[in-house]
């Protein structure tokens, strides 16, 4: 099925005057959130679907803006893509903390006049689903179609089904897990230790310095890249290939480039450490740290997810995600199954780690089509 | 069968005048090596077993330094233990370019009558071998019992096999590799650049300006450490504990330690950062980049060992190792066997990952000390 995209998207602001209380028991002061929609909402606003961004995306989920850049997710939203903007109201929200056009740390912070930097309040995912909450009721709609996201945009999906369970209908998530490993979470430390520790970090008060931790992010950076992507996709794409191929005579230096993998991850570190803002850094990945909602219940994730009020659930792995194992999937697949709740589970066959979830897999866009066929058939039918 | 170890031992060192030929055709001047050694020689210096170091080790393995501080694999070597002094004259070498005893670029370069910094030649495993070979050589030894080596230390004993082949009667190899994977480059990567970025690095010439980069060193140490450890060997030691598990109460910070895992790694990078020298560090992994043994035969490890005339290799891996995992020994196994080489291979089921290699697990104790029986079995035989 062809598919010209979108084409041009705009993104919108809304601004919030109440503040927002969060899990940690302090309040976000009026903020604004950046969102972009896709598609046309219903009479009856009962066809929006809402797609939850992870750590470096946004609420640019699909078509392209003015300048070329595309949206993160373009390749499964649009005009007959397996999430159908012909069939769906799509929405895509930047959270509160993040740095591309909702109210961060980068933003004045109301009670001093000044950056909030370091300040900004510590935000969770439950924090995050509530500010999308008032967005989406703001726009009219009192029950999403579905709510869909992959790696912490997942985490954001089954947050949605325990803290508004009424106001989702179908529960997507793809890549995920029902809180990190201490691995993961030792993964995260290192990250934040390479921004905390770079001397232009200043305590998270760089913006008054006229500096960056770019040094910080650029290895946050790379060690993060390094665990989206499986073992065996960085050997198939790198393996021990050498920068200068031509020659291919190593240069015995501890300095500079010697292998393609080394050239990658420093493009790939330096390039993220232009655009992104290193107290959302911080922040994002201690929401992914914190995220666990059967913490509440003494470890128990099936009675964390009793409240749930959803038709189904479709749970998506991916065999060679090491970050987010298949295993984590069907954690919360078993979790929702003692609570007899209807759920599908797919387990894809993908060569490329959690990456996958962003590529254009055809079995795996083919298991997400039919699950919006079926959203979009209950939806004509009741 | 109980031991009460080595006692006290004393480090030895050896001077050479004559400068050592490098892989990257580069010369080291004049050097002195730091060794150990433990048990007697025998008359016709038949019961030699040579150990080799991995990346923060050095010819400390086993006995009790003045000091107090214990050999790495004391657990292994000494009076009754697998590797039994009583029987076998044991060797341990600090390594050129390592920070323990043995000259290395925090040590003067006679070029220039300041220290080498990183001016220190890039060595690699095969001028480490060569440089042992030396040292071998000079106790009167022709012909080691066995060389043995864990990780980095594995291809030392390979790589020994292949360089002197006539010098090697058994070579144990464990944990280890025929080569880095594209993921095993990309994490030393990031290390190198967290060192090479921290502003106290100085191009590698810190020594003089009275600093050491030890930010760049911990993170570098942190996301080493995390390779070294299981995801479920983490997983049971701190899964997602609170440092506060008292209270058990969240703080909300991005910068203070929260869970108990970061505090572990916060530790061990900073215990690291206090000891361990950062020109090292960059040296060390890189040898174990450049280490492959196929690359000079078009990536055919088998071809590579057709020198070797060892009588018979051990190779081990630990199930639970993903940094080395069991599919890498196995290559080297297939290479072995393809040259009709006799190989024993032991796959042993453990939990802790690649550092399972310096633990005491009675299966794996169980199958070096039958080994090495047989090594002295055929040293009383021959």
């Amino acid at each position: 099925m062809h598919s010209t995209g979108l084409g041009l998207v705009t993104p919108q602001q809304m601004h919030f005057a109440e503040p927002l209380a969060l899990t940690s028991g302090a309040q976000l002061a009026g903020y604004t959130l950046a969102y972009e929609t896709y598609g046309t909402l219903n009479a009856d606003a009962s066809n929006a679907v809402l797609v939850c961004h992870a750590l470096n995306a946004s609420h640019h989920v699909a078509g392209v803006w003015a300048d070329g850049s595309r949206g993160w997710w373009d390749n499964l939203v649009g005009p007959g893509k397996p999430l159908d903007t012909n069939r769906f109201f799509v929405i895509g929200i930047n959270n509160p903390g993040s740095c591309f056009g909702s109210t961060g740390p980068m933003h004045d912070n109301p009670a001093t006049g000044q950056p909030y930097g370091a300040d900004f309040p510590v935000v969770t995912v439950e924090d995050w689903v509530d500010a999308q909450a008032r967005l989406v009721q703001r726009l009219g709609i009192t029950q999403l179609a579905a709510v869909v996201g992959g790696s912490l945009g997942g985490m954001q999906a089954l947050a949605w089904t325990l803290r508004h369970p009424q106001a989702v209908r179908h529960c997507v998530a793809v890549a995920t897990a029902p809180n990190l490993s201490a691995q993961n979470i030792a993964f995260n430390e290192v990250a934040r230790r390479a921004i905390v520790t770079d001397p232009d970090f200043h305590g998270g008060h760089y913006y008054a310095h006229g500096v960056v931790p770019r040094r910080g992010l650029t290895v946050a950076r790379m060690v993060g890249h390094i665990t989206y992507l499986s073992d065996d996709a960085m050997g198939a794409k790198f393996g021990r290939q050498l920068q200068d191929a031509i020659c291919g005579e190593l240069a015995f230096s501890t300095q500079d480039v010697e292998f393609q993998i080394e050239s990658y991850l420093r493009h790939q570190g330096d390039k993220f450490s232009r655009y992104f803002d290193a107290n959302t850094y911080l922040l994002i990945t201690r929401a992914l740290d914190y995220f666990d909602p059967a913490r509440a219940h003494g470890g128990d994730l099936a009675a964390a997810f009793a409240v749930a009020r959803a038709q189904k659930f479709l749970l998506v792995s991916f065999t060679t995600d090491w970050r987010f194992a298949p295993a984590r999937s069907r954690e919360i697949v078993k979790a929702l199954v003692d609570n007899r709740i209807d759920v599908s589970y797919a387990e894809i066959d993908a060569p490329q780690g959690h990456d996958a979830f962003l590529l254009d897999d055809a079995r795996y866009h083919g298991v997400m089509r039919a699950y919006f066929e079926r959203v979009a058939a209950a939806q004509a039918g009741g």
